[in-house]
């Protein structure tokens, strides 16, 4: 059995990573949502494990300091971060899992050596950007200022990526997302197995 | 304006690269097929520029000593091969072209320093190959059976490969290598330009 994919999105706020996962996970069924640890408390009808993992602030902080932490970040004063044999127990288990995390997170997931796929979910301009953080009516100017800042410098960071997605139509999006995941599937790298199989049958 | 992408597809006789390639061509249109030189006189309906580039025998030989050829073979007594400017010229008007050649062609595409995306097509088992060959009424027996013992060390060369499509049902093979070719352009490497341009924007 082969090891499971690591796919790796991210990308600045307002890029629109959830509305095109959603969709994505409509068409690709094999593929596992990796759920991130918090030490927000539980909203609504939120499930430990489902939504997120819940973890006291003592809890989490001890996950950092041993190690057991892939990538975590702070906002809004609670952290989100990924447990780290949560992913791996998921790539032995043959499963590809997808990590949707802020940039910073992603520059930590990459110290890790588990060789994941990057792909950057990005608008089609800074404009446009700042357009869509604009009219989340949820938020206050200051943040939404500070939210376009982080952004711009964000978009850096894609240099570093394996595959640049532009969501300016959705659906455009999300075929491009279906066929990068079914792409790497393709990698010679993951199917190293079948060869040898192909030729004994 | 992005340069284009080079794709090599290869396999051993029988994987079915023309039948797969004739449905991918009608998903994705702003795709060029690379056109063959060759050595054999033109059939039926053949056009110069459109099957093959029609060469003499003493034209072809000049072009490989001059290092036209960006790779050539000889099958049956005729020589096939693809001539390195047209392929450039294809790649450097921003075209992605689809390069259909035998194994032993693809090996020596890896000396020209063009970086493409190397793509592997195989039936399923070796015993599926055998079966698919035996099946061409149009060969000898002692063809066949050579073929076969080809297409065996051919499957070797797949470790070499970026991506591997096993083509046993058609429409699955159709479906993977459109994603290959629909990711390999959302590559970072190949859209740095864009980045700069979303950033300016």
């Amino acid at each position: 059995m082969r090891k499971g994919i690591l796919f790796v999105i991210s990308g600045p706020s307002g890029a629109g990573k959830g509305t095109v996962l959603k969709e994505v996970f409509k068409t690709v069924t094999d593929l596992e949502y990796s759920v991130s640890a918090t030490t927000r408390a539980p909203r609504n009808q939120e499930k430990e494990g489902v939504n997120y993992f819940f973890k006291t602030r003592e809890e989490f902080d001890k996950m950092v300091k041993n190690g057991d932490m892939l990538e975590y970040i702070e906002k809004f004063g609670n952290k989100y971060g990924t447990i780290k044999s949560y992913i791996e127990s998921a790539l032995e288990r043959g499963r590809d899992i997808i990590l949707e995390i802020e940039t910073l997170g992603a520059e930590q997931v990459r110290k890790a050596g588990l060789n994941p796929v990057y792909i950057f979910l990005t608008p089609s301009s800074v404009t446009e950007l700042i357009r869509r953080l604009k009219s989340r009516n949820t938020e206050t100017v200051d943040w939404q200022q500070r939210r376009v800042e982080i952004g711009r410098d964000e978009l850096q960071c894609a240099y570093n990526y394996d595959y640049l997605v532009i969501n300016d139509d959705l659906q455009k999006a999300v075929t491009a997302l279906i066929a990068i995941i079914r792409a790497e599937r393709q990698k010679v790298a993951v199917n190293i197995d079948k060869i040898q199989q192909i030729i004994d049958k």
